[in-house]
Order: C-alpha cells, then structure tokens, then sequence
C-alpha cells in the first residue's frame, strides 16, 4: 500500500471518528430521557384488558403509583392523562388492584364505599401508603360518613380546607385580549333541574319567585330532559340562569355557577353566604338570592334589569381580564391526588372526618 | 489540480462538514437551557446592596416573580435557595420593591404590617398580583386582625386549612434503615421557656406539676438562658421535655413538640386536643397532659415510665420507620409561597381575615 493510498483511506477515517466520537459524548452529556421513556408507552386500563404491569417498584423513588380502588359511580376515564393534559408529570395511575402493595396512595370515591364497607381492601396498609377520601357530593348527600370517620390519611374535596382541594371551577386571568361578546338572549330567565326534592331550599325558593316573574324551566324535574348537547346553547339563551345548589354547605359552590358564568349568563345563585362566593369570584359577577328581602323583590330586580341594558352589562365587567375554568371529572382529581402524594410525603391520618364534614 | 488532489481535500472536508451537521441538529432537538440559564446568576438582594433587575417582564411566563415585602421581624434571609435547597424550580424572590408592578405575589409577614398599617404598598394592586397573609403567631399573639380582614388574597399559616399550609415540622418516612439510638439520660423532665406570664395555661399546669415531680427548667423565664447551640444537647439528656405550647389553638402545634421529638425525647405536650396532635403525628409518639385527671397524675405517670424501661421505649416504637423535618424559618415558606402561586393562577379573596382565624 503506497503512502498516499494509506493518507486517502486512514485521514477522513480518523477525522470522522474522531467528530462522531465528539458527537456521542455530547449527546449523552446532554440528552437526558424523559421519565417516561425507560417504561415504554403506560396503555390505559380502561382501553386494555390486558394490563400492563410496569417496570418500577417500590425502589423507583421518581414515579408516584396511585390506584383508583373503584372506579367513581363505575364510570370509567382515562388514567394517562396526567401529563399530557393537566401539566403533572412523575405519576402513574392505574386501576390493577394487583398493584396494591407498591401503591403510594389509594383512591377512594365515598360513594363506591360508603354504602358497602365489604369493598374496602382487605390487606395491610403499607406504613408509606396513604388512603384517599374523595367526595364531591355535600355533606347532606353523604351517607354513613361514621363508620368511616378514622379510616383514611388524606381528604380530596370541594371544601377549601380538604387536604386536596380541588372546587368545580375556577375564575382565572384570560390571557387572549379578545372582547368578550355577549351571547344572543330571548329568554330572560331559565332554570334548569334534574333532581326535584320539595324540601329542597331551591324548590320552596322557586315556587315563590315564579308566581312573579316567568321561569324557563327545564329538565327532569319539569318532564323537559334536553339533551347534553344542548345545554350550553339553552343556557346562553338567557339573561339570568338559577344557580340554586341542592343543600347549602361551605365552599359547595357547583357548576351551577360555573357553567353560566362561562357561557356569559348572570347567575342568581342560592347557596352559602355572599361573603363565601366572593372568596372565589368577582362580587360583581353575580346576584345572590340573599342580597334580596323577598323573591318578590329579586323577581323586580331582575325586571328592572331586563330594562336597563347597561346595568345589566356590570355582570360582565370581570370578563374583561378573567375567564371561567372548570374541572374535569374525574382524571384531573385522579391526577391532582397523585400530585400532592408526590410533595407531601408527611403522616397523616384523619380521625375525624365525620364532624370535619358535617361540622 | 489533479483529481487525486481534490478527492483528498474534498472527502475529508464533505464527510467531516455532513457529521458535523448532524451534531448540530441533534445537540438542539435534545439540549434544553435550564430554566434559569438565559438570566445568568441571580443574586440575592440580601448580599448584594446593588440590586440586579433579572431581565425579564411579565411577559416571561415561565418565572413567578415573589416579593418580600419586609423582612419579617427585621430578619434577612437567602432568597435564592428556593431551586438548591428546596427542589423548587421557576421561582424568582425579590425584596426590590421596584419589582412591584410586575410580581406575581406580594409576601406580608402579619408583625411588619399589623401594627402599623402604613407599612403597607401605596400603589395600586395589578388584577394578576396576589398579596399573601403569613404568620406564624398564634391567633392569641396575633394583633389588629380586623383592620386588614379584606386585605389579602391567600393566607401562609401553620393551619391545615390555610391556602398555603406550612406546619412548624412533620413526620416523614426515614429513608435509611438504621436503628435509632436512645441518647444518653440523665434527667426526667426538663422544660425550656423564655416568654413566662403567669396567666398561660402552661405556667398554670407547671406551678402543679413541679409540686409532685422535679422539673428541671431552663431559659429566660427561669433566669438560666442557654446558648441556642446547647438547646438539642440539654434536650436530649432528658427522658420527658414540657412541649407547652403558649396558647391553645387548633393545629398551633410548634418546634416545642418537634424539637423533643427530633433528638430523641419523649414530648409531654399541652396544646390542643390529643386528635388534634395524632392528625400529624403517631399517638403513642407523645403523652398528652389531657390523658390524666391532674397533674399529680401525670407526674406518677412519668416516675412509672421512669421504673419501667420497656413502657418508655414503646415511645420511640415509631421511629423505626419515621424520622422528625422541622421547616426553615424563613426560606422554605417563601419558596413554599412562589411555588403555590406557580401552580395557582386562580381568583382568590379573603374577606374574613379575622373570623377564619380567631374563629
């Protein structure tokens, strides 16, 4: 071999390895893996009858297992949803009853065992394991909370002083600097109910206020189902939605205020004080029944307003820098639940939980 | 040239410029800038009397931008240990009241402003700006409540159910498997107070108790100051320590539980309700003075336990699995506080200051 045929072989041979070498280091000094590439694509246990068991246990301190006990009213919903929707990263949920030892939590939905004790889990508790109390009905709706006052570490709720608080909805600054255009309205009134108790607050209130003033209503309880699709139209359709909730608790402040607000309706709400919406939204940005010394008077308000076009766009002025967000059910709770395991690593233990809630 | 000649410069130069281009576009797609890479070092305002401005704008979504209104109690602290020392990431801490247009929150320690409300900004608040309440006083040490009842959006309190709860300490799960070791004891009960005044509940319970057991008692109420760094030794040496807490209140339970606690000393604590104590630590971690009919009774307790060695190690039976982390007074709630407020652009109100939190 002559010396220039040894330079022409060995000279960009060595010139390339030497910039691949550059190149390979450079990479592993910089790529860092995502957390969930060592495990392969998590596939849902909802969608797959085979479920996957992964690779982790209790020695992988960077995911955090949360198991869904039962599913919330046997209704299920998507368990990977954690990071790519709400922003959480480092969690893995799952529903695999198998992976109850090396769980960090366990999810409870109140009504799933509430009213039948023999679903709980019949093994040991994990000393590094924590049971989670989820509940999103108010306390009038919540049976057999004594037989379970003691038994759970952590409480995700509505109320603001749950462990996990996560509310039906929230007012949040609007980042887009889009007027807000309210919707076409030809009804000045609407309500719309499923759930008719004639004890209900709501209903002794509306019986009242409609011999006043003309009430759309809709719904079960008025033979007038409409279907889920529709609901936001009807709703936007009117001047004023009734947001009355079915009991009046703390913090119990429901999508029935959210929805209208979002569809840019005023609601004339019933539930807790005044003092506790404004801890949540804008005073100005609903009527509350309680402002009023009669339906009487509210249903005159309401006219007076239906009259005056610029009082009644007051309602809307907190649109101009805030918007409404809404929570949803129940994989960003699943996914909230497993976040606060990841940071709080602290005992805990509820011992009270029947007077906590029922006060 | 010869052909020769160009083959010899050109294929060297081809094949190193292709790999080189190939490390280019591989080093972007997976280098990422930590977060704080573009602003270079920031220094804390603490140490350096020349503020340096970081250069970013509201419009930097990425940074929540915290300000410390004054140092509470006078006292400064290191604004820049939020990413090293506490595993929180995205937080910029200011106590540059120029930065006050354009902080997401305000941090209000409740002494400096309390007791002279003119300490407070005289600017107006923008709608995305949130003014967090911290103390750490109890209620009863707590003055002037209802002139800022409305003032604040969050509150930064050991209570559970504050917006941002930070409890003086916690029990974790302790990572490493070695077995705790009893310290050395060569006293029964010890007691270290400076703040005495003879209406406490605590001096009320002592002037009893010391009737029928000896109390060996320290610090300035007893004329016996000891030097901060003897605190855990003295501690120690004793099988019982006095965790009185000044006040009664729920959840006001401070370092005079942890501190015993943490270096191996059975707690005797006076405070809130025993269920209030086994919401964050074991029950059989501490003894209650509400366990006993009197403090006599106490007292024979303790001389029992004193006899009985096997009865008092029962009181250390948790610690085979936990370990005390007590908070750092003032760094780790700042950082606490930024990091809420990353994660909570929501609307908040309190308008009930002084009812929340003298019930």
């Amino acid at each position: 071999m002559s010396k220039t045929a040894v330079n022409k072989i060995l000279k960009p041979l060595l010139l390339g390895t030497f910039i691949f070498g550059c190149f390979v280091t450079l990479f592993f000094m910089y790529f860092k893996p995502s957390t969930s590439w060592p495990y392969g694509p998590i596939e849902s246990t909802i969608y797959t009858e085979q479920v996957k068991i992964p690779f982790f246990s209790r020695s992988n301190k960077s995911m955090t297992i949360l198991l869904v006990w039962l599913w919330p009213y046997g209704q299920t919903y998507d368990l990977t949803a954690c990071s790519s929707i709400f922003n959480i990263e480092g969690c893995f949920i799952t529903a695999d009853k198998n992976l109850y030892n090396i769980s960090d939590g366990i999810l409870f939905h109140h009504q799933s065992i509430a009213d039948d004790l023999s679903n709980l889990p019949t093994l040991q508790r994990p000393s590094f394991q924590k049971w989670i109390w989820m509940n999103f009905e108010s306390p009038s709706h919540s049976t057999n909370l004594p037989s379970i006052a003691k038994l759970f570490n952590l409480t995700l709720n509505y109320r603001q002083d749950a462990d996990i608080k996560v509310p039906y909805g929230s007012i949040i600054p609007s980042e887009t600097k889009e007027d807000f255009v309210l919707p076409k309205k030809d009804k000045l009134i609407c309500w719309i109910v499923s759930n008719w108790k004639k004890d209900h607050v709501r209903a002794k209130y509306y019986n009242k206020l409609h011999k006043h003033i003309e009430v759309h209503t809709y719904g079960r309880a008025f033979g007038k189902r409409i279907p889920d699709k529709d609901l936001n139209s009807i709703m936007a359709s009117c001047k004023f939605y009734l947001a009355f909730e079915n009991s009046i608790h703390k913090d119990y402040i429901t999508e029935k205020l959210y929805n209208p607000l979002s569809v840019g309706t005023v609601p004339v709400v019933l539930g807790p004080p005044r003092q506790n919406y404004e801890k949540f939204i804008q005073g100005d940005a609903f009527i509350h029944v309680d402002d009023f010394n009669s339906p009487k008077d509210l249903a005159e308000y309401l006219m007076l307003l239906d009259e005056n076009e610029e009082m009644y766009l007051g309602y809307f002025k907190w649109r101009r820098l805030f918007k409404v967000k809404t929570v949803h059910f129940w994989a960003e709770h699943t996914c909230l639940a497993c976040d606060y395991l990841s940071r709080h690593k602290e005992y805990r233990a509820i011992n009270d939980l029947d007077k906590w809630y029922r006060g």
